[in-house]
């Protein structure tokens, strides 16, 4: 395997490569900014699966202390059979969570899946999400790149550090500057189980503020598969030097429609917010944030 | 991580499953049947370069024994920046090669990524290859599945068994019952190296083939990218019981457009294509084969 | 792979699984308790290089915070070549080892390799660590265990987690319950890489913590191989749960004989314990703990 | 992760790396000569159970074909519980093994993990297999090259290839240079599932065979954990280029004392060498050989 070198750089990544050590992007979505000393809190659930819940969420995610609302309306799935109506509410779940994120007043970030269908979703989102296993899906990259909106754009967890800079790349190349990356735990060696079925990289995040000015988050979430292990990665991800957190919560996380093992109820999420203010002040990281972060 | 049960199949893979030991799929593909007794042999350059190039190629290959052509006219490459024109020919490399299958009596295989594009490289060739990074490009599956033509379903290097046959399950479902497997090797243990970058998962031919009545073919040009290794590798893939190989075939291998380190020149390709006839017999494979194998 | 079950437990790992929630060992080393609420540093150079050296170091890291002093006089080397005579100090570097600890009031640590050297180790520590690549060398658990002795039993970079707690069961079978797990990093998927050579799995510290009663530490260092991630992980490790780190220390980090790489430097050493404290303050652990923890 | 680079041979592996390309060493184990152009097959339990059973199967396997004979004494257990008393028959099996071998006048392999036990296991063995799990037990590594005999070094499954070579070194340091490496499969990323446990790295056969010009085996058994798999493999395994395999060969498999979901039946054994011996002829092997091989 060639690993990242100075040639590499120049050959294939001098957009994402820092310039210098104190070379970093902050990347306002909405009236909220990502990277450089703010730490970022993003929540909701992993589907919508009704107004009601998803405006529900949004009030109280925000309550708590959130900083952007999640939430999917199309989904990959790994079988192509949906054992429920609300796994996905595509085109109606996408006006669901906008009217949620307006009502809170939190700016919205959902998943795209489809070059054809980036002008829909932009329409309804403040953030595109290229899901990991579209990292490497160059036409839809290309697609989202021309909307110039603030994309999340998670790694691969087949996928290398270098292989994820350079899906980065490809947004800043067609013209996008606005690109947070998102860690969501990477194909584990089998002896890794049975902790969880992949393994969160955290030491990527060190790796990638080395490489590159773009901020980097963590899902603890997907990453664990397992609501016990959520809080604790949660905290990791914060202690170790993330940029902030993908959180999934449900008010009800047993019987989430999507993913029922992993979100975190309210009492937990709340409890977690706590723990990671006070971890952000050992590490010098301000979690009350606005669009101008020192 | 769940395994797979057979509830899971019930659940998730009722098309791709067995039904019983005899239950096997033969894909035809122009004049040659993939699977069942059968052995099969796709080669070519990893990138069309020239119309002269493939047209050259195609009659090479077929006169040493190979069944059908490959060639890449659209690339997925990791980095945004090319370093060479003839690295994607696109819509001009499209036509050399449906011109070079014509000519040399051999039907062809290209890469297609974009759900936009799959009606236009589905007019020049045979059999659609769905590569690595797209095996879960679900919008992608669905666009060739409509095609009804045959496709080629090669391993994400990060996705297990289970992922790819769901994969395959959608294009089942979705109307196209022609898909043909093809293992390129998977995210290895750093341990692996530096024997090469992915690890060939030769255990996945039996435990396919345990599961699922698909045919299963092997990439040792990818999952090695050493051409050293792709010899021995094709071999132990036709001894391990594998359907057939796909292999990257080039006049100049070190001047190749792309992947020059793992292109075999005539005269290896020819010496292995010998050993492959040898092993054949010893696993009761036909080598010569057309649509009526028994 | 089978997963650790209840049937498992009852079979193979009968003494070190936990009882109920509440069931949690603490295990005495000198005048140190490790377990529990307490939060442990230990510190120290990876080789143990001279009298002066060893001493000087016991001095600063006991005022530093560190609560046990790490050193190596025997090493497991990759390569029968030794690079330089303090590579290992053997018994020489035993009797070193033991007057620093004795002379900065520190408990020390340092591994044993061979079971015909147990007895010679023992006398000159109050903690006997097994190495990584010795966790399932059977005759030295054996060996060891008879000692009584407090043990640290660091997790083999290519076991699960059920393979360490078998090793552990070893250790409590016979006869010596005081028994400390450490994870120092496992085999990586290449795709890891160049983050590290192995991948830290902080993910087992709550795995672990759900099935046994054993205190488990995190080594930043040998998981890591670069200083620079070494503090990073560290912090994760404590905000995730761990009950404490061993972190290789040295005056000269760039001039350190065995891991130069890796080493941390007195003001970085500082740092990082300031962190560390913070931090366990969020998660309710004690860094100031002597033999009565709550 | 360094890779092998001259530096590192010059450095690390001066014994065990190649002169030149036409460098390889034969190993003569008994009557027979292990590497160059021959293809060796040893068979026999995982574990001796008894006297009659080691003595029929001894007869059996040479009958067959084989040309060594293997059986398990002493056996390294996960879990410290036996679940069965002819698990190890310890220095009982090794005289029954010893006796199995004169009768059927085949040499016999059988591993020692403890370096007390070297003289004990030496006296009862034409070869001494270092399991995987001892491979970086250099105190081991040590005892064993002091006497002088073959040894059938296998790789610990969380080893790289320069791992491995780095404790060959050791052997022929220690003045022995009859050293046999044996693949026995390597940790898995989880998406390699459920094929089986581990992954067999084919690929580090030519690896192997471009760096060392130790012969190296491949154990179909241990490394695929599934009866099913095991012939497969071992075809891949000749087929690749190793120069043998290493086989659980059992009589009522189902019913072996030790890892039954393996070991082949004479029938598949039968079988196996038949399809071994066409291989052979495929890739130039000579499957019958003596002490003189070409």
């Amino acid at each position: 395997m060639k690993d990242i070198s100075p040639g590499d750089l120049e050959k294939g990544l001098p957009l994402v490569s820092k310039r210098d050590a104190a070379h970093k992007t902050v990347v306002n979505v909405g009236t909220h900014a990502i990277g450089r000393s703010n730490f970022t809190v993003i929540a909701g659930p992993c589907a919508v699966e009704s107004q009601g819940q998803i405006v529900e969420i949004a009030h109280r995610v925000k309550a708590l202390g959130a900083h952007l609302l999640r939430g999917g309306a199309f989904k990959p799935l790994t079988f192509p059979y949906r054992s429920s109506s609300v796994f996905e509410l595509r085109e109606e779940g996408l006006r669901y969570l906008k009217k949620a994120g307006e009502e809170a007043g939190l700016p919205v970030v959902t998943e795209v899946m489809d070059p054809r269908l980036v002008e829909r979703v932009a329409s309804c989102a403040d953030m595109l999400q290229i899901g990991a296993r579209n990292m490497q899906n160059f036409p839809l990259l290309e697609a989202v790149a021309e909307t110039g909106m603030p994309v999340l754009l998670k790694r691969h967890f087949g996928c290398s550090l270098r292989d994820w800079l350079g899906a980065a790349e490809y947004l800043l190349k067609g013209g996008n500057p606005n690109v947070v990356l998102c860690e969501r735990g990477i194909v584990a060696p089998h002896t890794h189980q049975p902790a969880s079925r992949f393994i969160v990289d955290l030491q990527v995040v060190p790796a990638a503020q080395e490489m590159t000015h773009l901020p980097i988050l963590v899902d603890p979430s997907h990453s664990t598969f397992r609501r016990a292990y959520v809080a604790p990665v949660a905290r990791a991800a914060c202690a170790i030097g993330a940029d902030g957190v993908l959180v999934d919560v449900h008010p009800a996380p047993e019987q989430a429609a999507v993913d029922p093992l992993q979100a975190l109820g309210y009492p937990d999420f709340e409890r977690l917010i706590q723990d990671l203010r006070g971890i952000c002040k050992v590490v010098g990281r301000e979690f009350e944030s606005s669009l101008a972060p020192r």
